[in-house]
């Protein structure tokens, strides 16, 4: 970017007409799925080869044509299990001692202060408002907020940088 | 999976004790950031130059810690200008003819049931409750209901499959 624009877009972030606080008006979504699957307690790990059906409602099932074209998707979900005293702003990743504790922010714990998951899983089949899926890892029951295909030139980026503890997890969630 | 534990997969995800339907009551989830940059109305494409600062809530500040180890994050944030009339089931990709209408739950436009967008960003600096971020295709003011770390080997599908009519749009937003 030019010396010019870098300073254009400075100036207009700093300084220009905008919402410049948080809003602090909550957002009230609708879940349009639920998932069905045999992992009825939550858990760690062990989610790669779970497979699940997540149904949408019958009022969307029209939205979904198309989706079967791709190997993947991205479900958004809502942690709806923990109670709101559970949530806290630093957590140890997997409970494990050698790691740092880390902002609650910067890992994938579910004592998050909005209750969402997002994860990619592969698509493996649809049936009209079904979708059957493997490696959500998320309970039998959980509310799906959203579902969006995933598209490798958009979400994939296979060298991005991590700690070095986080190199040896599969995930830290 | 043997055919022992997939016959036992399908029966209890058919007949277990669980949630069947979607659950009606909507979820309420407050925003812990907003987003300032120089992108004043919404527009198909051009982000990946721009540059935007996420500024979390004050007293999310301490939740950040560890986030600076990362050189990618996740955002999800409210597509809070889209009016509800405007929702629609089904989209065309880009407004191209060439390319067939799609279910809106197919594509990543922000016409879709619940107005949630999830992307992948550089993460360039953390200073305390802000993140510059590069690449964020949302517009000055943007509410962000989460921020997670982008872990390659849970979040990066480099050779997901997509149809053919998108491998050439960086993405159908």
């Amino acid at each position: 970017m030019s010396l010019w624009l870098r300073f254009l877009d400075w100036f207009t972030r700093t300084f220009g007409n905008r919402r410049r606080s948080v809003p602090r008006e909550p957002l009230s979504i609708r879940p349009i799925a639920v998932v069905h699957n045999a992992v009825k307690t939550p858990r760690m790990d062990g989610w790669a080869q779970v497979r699940s059906d997540i149904l949408v409602r019958d009022d969307l099932t029209s939205a979904l044509d198309g989706i079967e074209e791709y190997s993947h998707i991205i479900v958004v979900f809502a942690f709806d299990r923990v109670p709101e005293s559970e949530l806290r702003a630093r957590v140890r990743p997997g409970g494990d001692a050698r790691i740092p504790e880390q902002g609650v922010l910067a890992t994938r714990s579910q004592l998050r202060p909005s209750p969402l998951g997002v994860s990619v899983v592969r698509l493996l089949k649809r049936r009209q408002n079904v979708l059957r899926v493997e490696g959500l890892d998320a309970i039998d029951g959980t509310p799906v907020l959203d579902i969006k295909p995933y598209f490798p030139n958009y979400d994939a980026v296979p060298d991005a940088g991590v700690p070095e503890w986080a190199r040896t997890l599969a995930t830290n969630r």
